[in-house]
């Protein structure tokens, strides 16, 4: 059997594509699909069946572009929403491809629809090779229970439980296990950089796996998760009403004066530079997203209705950078500032600069009573886990929404765990009016590495 | 400024694009468009201009697919026919783009709309660096006059002389010129292999260019072209009506079986193999053209309605072979031969074979009285310059409208200059039911270089 | 941890890189080392140690050019040989690198030396997550037994045993294995392609996991296996002899009297094109070999002394044909045939065919009593498990050295299992002077899904 | 005729490859041929002879590491040096490469040994079609006259108008001129960006060739030229003793703290970002060489001794840094650093700022009177065209044997004409202790665009 795992970067999503003789199977594929059919090709493949583990809410899935190339490719997916496309599943049911098998589990849990896809290869008759979870049982972790409200949180942890421990652990120890996502994902916060995985391992590993039902619903319930803006957007998209790719624009090289037109028309500007970059020059009311941190901050940093301009270290690298963003539907880019910033310079207009500290001018910042407030945008957990004190934490993705507990006449010290995520902070601080913005370069962890005091409540 | 020939591998269709500061034009663009944005993204050119020089026959122009990716690209072209796109030139018209100029100056001759297009780089003032002839003024040769049919082409021949003694060539010795085609075209016989050249040495060169009116004028009403079948939907396509590339189907792996059901369905089987390829084995009423000749000769050995199967020599070539097709507008096809002729073999369907023989053996059946009939698929150009003896010449591309010129009960040998067009004429042949061809590998050159004696009437 | 197999294709040899913070491993590098020090860069991996499983006799390691570029990586293998580089293991040594750790344990049985690595992932403290067993266990196979020579067989295959038995499978189920071979390789005529495969499921599905060690060992000492003539020189380069690739010729074009030339001096003509191409018309002495087949058959096929001519299909697969050959140590690549066989054909050089018949068609043979030899060059184990009858088996690569066993008289018809292998047999042959060869186009497979009838025996 | 241009970036050097049937000539290759060979390989072109125009000072040339490749292309070239390879022409002297035909002149002015090649295509006879001008002739300029010393410059200046008048112009207005350089090479100051030209538009434009002998030699007598240290270097490899590419280093991904320890061993730190990123975050002691501008101001800038240390925005960019580096034999490459700036930080490693402003708070310090030193790193030629006032001008290239013309006391304010160079010269003036230092974003060029001042002398 043919296997390969195909990455989208940025999100830590994980899709699959299989292939025995002349069949193909592709499970939750990425909308741009252009990877796939690259292999089909190579490899003689025709894509019989696409498999969705679950309605996703974290990007846009590649069905619909399948859909229209590939109109004989059957989709399937649960039951549980009201899809425009594709086919309805039942617990238990069989496919086969070349001379592999697939049968369909029915594991609800993160969703009540979940899917899980156990596959048999070539001359192994029952004996499973490979279990593919989607967002059910990751390695470390499980999936989030969080989407159908509070109130409803611990009915869904016990489905999830039931899924994991009488559908997907008895498949036995030996058998790989591949699921939606890895470390990074919004959609768990302890999943591990582990793959391949077993059943087997994780049964050892994944603390999850060896509580008894009832202290796992207790620690689902008690997850902390974020649910990010564009969640929606990819909820609607999903159900089967995303563009087609071929519907964008292609994305212009701008000079300066047509991108400060664009300004003028409410276009939103994104600088995909890194940290010291921005620091060191930038266009006001910039928002600051390090390229391949486009696919998980766009969705809470930018709005579906404006156009988007990018602010490039490379022209070159436009072409990721909308792919980037398409995968969660950002598709109204409209084109990128040409030569970059140093072009927007030579045209006299005018920049701005945000100040870059270290942890050791943080630490003299706090040692000597300044008048700051240290801004942690790391994840709550993360906060959890150590930090600087005194400190304040919201997410960087939630800053836009929390504008009243920050103060506009303080200075704003802003960190995360290396500096990307503070950049993207506080741009957005920027972008709302903030002057006195800080951002600490290395961050958390450079603290740490200087050894300087940590907190942990 | 930034120039570049872009060519169109199998048609010798040279395009060019020229950029200055932000602005890019675009000359007679090919139809797969990516290749200039990409020149666009890297360079960082905005297309301002597209020019055409002329209603082209012989390719669909990619003016189309600029429209709709960037709709503020202007297109402009001439009066002489009722496009659907695009805007009407005056002679003379001037523009500019970046720091550059250009000049559209009215060139009819071969066709009564054509236009060539003077550029004037930067900090060149009056003074002409290029000069982009299209199809009136080529390296050796001068363009065709027969599209107005029988009775105007001495017309229409004096229109061309005018264009090129009053118009071109008076720009001056030193200008570059780039015309639409190099040597291959079917829009040209004497084209010859020469970029870059210039006004100058065309001047000294180019034969036709020393005529008077008169000579020239009686050359060009006696050339002989041909006028593939496909010329008329090109000229149908390039009136605006051609489809957009991102609606083609995605050419699927085929199984033997699947490959065998189109082929009762009456698909078109394209062998993109090499002679001895074809010779070896084959499935029975393919048409072989190899994949470097499917732009020149599938336009006249294929049909628009019946879809396309494509045998090809490795999977990959799937790539190049859909894009040369659609090159002229065969838009339609369903996919190729998984794993190429060796699965068409396992699954244990006939083949065919084609007898290939060496020149060595055709002299030997020509002096021994063999009965046979030598077929020379070469332009009757070629043959004019020199040909076996006896033989009898028909075009590759015109053999199956001339069945009834070649018996089916003697042997055909076949040959061209060194066995490609052979093999397309062959192929033909035995698709309409000769059973008795053979095919000489290296064929006329081969008998050249062998020493064997040649005719020239 | 990161983790990518890389293959080495028509060797089914795979290669391990593993990396964690800033460091990587390799496990059996193939020669061609770019693409790991690609990855390194991409990644940013300093590669620290490369470990050896044993010494290779199928191709050239890696190693050697790593020494020479990365002279730090320090590189370990066993101690059974006079090695002229790396060190020497012992059992049950560690190593860490990045967050991850390594074990490795000596497993002797394919050779005295060989050792396999035990990887320990990021947090997985002491559980296994991979094991790389280099040649001695395989997804649904076992190591060869057969190097130490017959009156050893037992003695070796005794030790496999108890190194798959009390080293490898204690490790546990749910532990992920990484073979050093895949489907296809001389190393085990019954690998199958699964991967990845865990311990688990091969203790499941491979049976000869679950024999007595009595049972074991005589089912090895009755396993047949093929000891290709290259062997030899791979024991040679692979004690740290072989030439950097550096070194090597640029393979040139070469007209067809430049390649005329080279064959008056003895150079081997390797023809790389499918069996049709070669059956249509190839040059006289030419071994045929299909691109894909060239590291598993120039070895048995090719000497290391005289210059080899390549004939390709296409100029640009001299690259991939140079990269095969050299991962067995053919270097000594001159040039190829430029722009292949229909050059050859134009300067009218002579050619040959070789007869290309149907599975039909031979049946009709068989039937009708011709005078044939049905040679089939399959695998004696393939033989076993189905032939055609009356048929006389010789292995492909033992063709050469068993000339006395075939007729130059009688027509030999050859085929093996789709035809590939058939050309090969048929070009050596061919090149000894036999006249009279058909290749079975489809050949044992296709005779098989005619429905025609089978022996055993 | 085959002809490609190919440039090398950075250098603003072109090399041509030239190709008709088997054969191809190269005309002043650049040392990374892999370019050519490729070429070869795809167009079936066997390299015949290799033309060098003079001895390169500028970058090294290719021809040595032709001749390990291929030995048996020949290298031909003037006679003014003591050579260790290739072979001395004769003026005149005639070559053929398949159906072409090639004439060496002797053009001496530019060096001693000069040679420009005359070129004759397919069917051409005694029509030149192209000639190779190295650095005697380029668009818009001619070569320079400087290098044997002040007192000889008369001198070699009347011979280079000699070479022009009495050999290059002579052979036509309408031959195509394709010289050694573009615009931005260090071997001429008005060079334009003008290809391809021809000889009637350089006698048109080119205001050198329309003086007389006199005026010319006063001309060029007058030129300035800088002549950076590198040079002497050049001279030296391409007398025949540059070392082979694959002799260099793997350029290994460092971590922060080997990056420290290099350091403190004296490695020559230098940092690829541009310049918002450098005055945002730096490493103490590092020299910013934006990467396209590597080739030229690495030579400058950097010495042969030190081992090297890379600071990029990717770690992908090392290919091309290397690349740039090695054209001027910038070998010894030991790594960079892996992850880029921000992993220094998080080592909690100290870093440094550069004040980065804007035209218009430069005009507002010098409005204001403020005690600053206005310092113009471009080359004297720029200066002269136009500048700000106060200002003091030293080229960037030579600011680091210039320090006693700039005060460590006083604010230095560096501009360029865009901000690239003054971000050169900033950092290396801050690499020898200067502490206030502003570099000028959009420079010049901004300034110019905002409307301020400009004097002319």
């Amino acid at each position: 059997m043919y296997f390969k795992k195909i990455d989208s970067e940025g999100l830590s999503h994980f899709s699959y594509i299989l292939g025995s003789l002349n069949d193909a199977v592709v499970i939750d594929p990425k909308r741009d699909i252009q990877e796939y059919l690259d292999i089909c090709i190579k490899q003689g493949f025709s894509i019989k069946y696409i498999f969705e583990t679950h309605r996703n809410e974290d990007y846009i899935i590649g069905s619909r572009e399948f859909s229209r190339l590939l109109p004989n490719a059957e989709i399937f997916r649960g039951n549980d929403l009201p899809y425009e496309y594709g086919t309805t599943l039942r617990d238990g049911q069989r496919f086969t491809f070349g001379d592999c098998k697939i049968k369909a589990i029915h594991t609800p849990g993160h969703t009540l629809g979940h899917y899980s896809y156990v596959v048999y290869g070539e001359n192994m008759e029952d004996q499973p090779q490979f279990v593919f979870t989607g967002d059910a049982l990751f390695a470390g972790d499980t999936g989030r229970t969080d989407f159908y409200g509070e109130q409803r949180k611990s009915e869904i942890s016990g489905l999830l439980y039931d899924s994991i421990h009488q559908k997907i652990l008895p498949l036995g120890d030996e058998v790989i296990l591949c699921p939606a996502h890895g470390s990074g994902s919004v959609c768990g916060s302890k999943i591990e950089e582990r793959f391949p995985t077993t059943i087997g391992i994780e049964k050892k590993l994944n603390s999850q796996l060896k509580m008894s039902r009832n202290d796992f619903v207790k620690n689902k319930v008690e997850e902390l998760h974020t649910f990010p803006p564009y969640f929606k957007k990819m909820e609607e998209f999903n159900l089967g009403k995303a563009p087609y790719l071929y519907e964008r624009n292609f994305p212009k090289p701008l000079n300066p004066k047509e991108v400060q037109q664009w300004i003028d028309k409410s276009a939103q500007i994104v600088d995909t530079r890194n940290p010291s970059d921005y620091g060191g020059a930038h266009i006001k009311g910039s928002i600051c997203i390090w390229l391949e941190g486009l696919p998980s901050f766009s969705g809470w940093m930018l709005n579906y209705e404006d156009p988007i301009i990018l602010i490039l270290e490379k022209n070159e690298d436009v072409t990721k950078a909308t792919n980037y963003l398409s995968r969660i539907g950002f598709d109204n880019i409209v084109g990128f500032l040409n030569g970059g910033l140093l072009k927007w310079c030579v045209a006299a207009l005018p920049i701005e600069h945000t100040e870059l500290i270290t942890v050791h001018e943080l630490k003299t910042l706090i040692e000597t009573g300044s008048e700051i407030m240290v801004l942690d945008v790391r994840s709550q957990e993360e906060w959890n886990e150590g930090h600087l004190s005194p400190a304040f934490n919201i997410y960087a993705g939630q800053v836009p929404v929390n504008l009243e507990k920050i103060p506009k006449d303080t200075s704003i010290v802003v960190h995360c765990s290396v500096g990307l995520r503070a950049t993207v902070a506080a741009s957005a601080l920027e972008n709302k009016g903030y002057k006195k913005i800080k951002i600490v370069l290395g961050s958390y962890n450079a603290w740490e590495n200087a050894g300087y005091p940590i907190k942990f409540e």
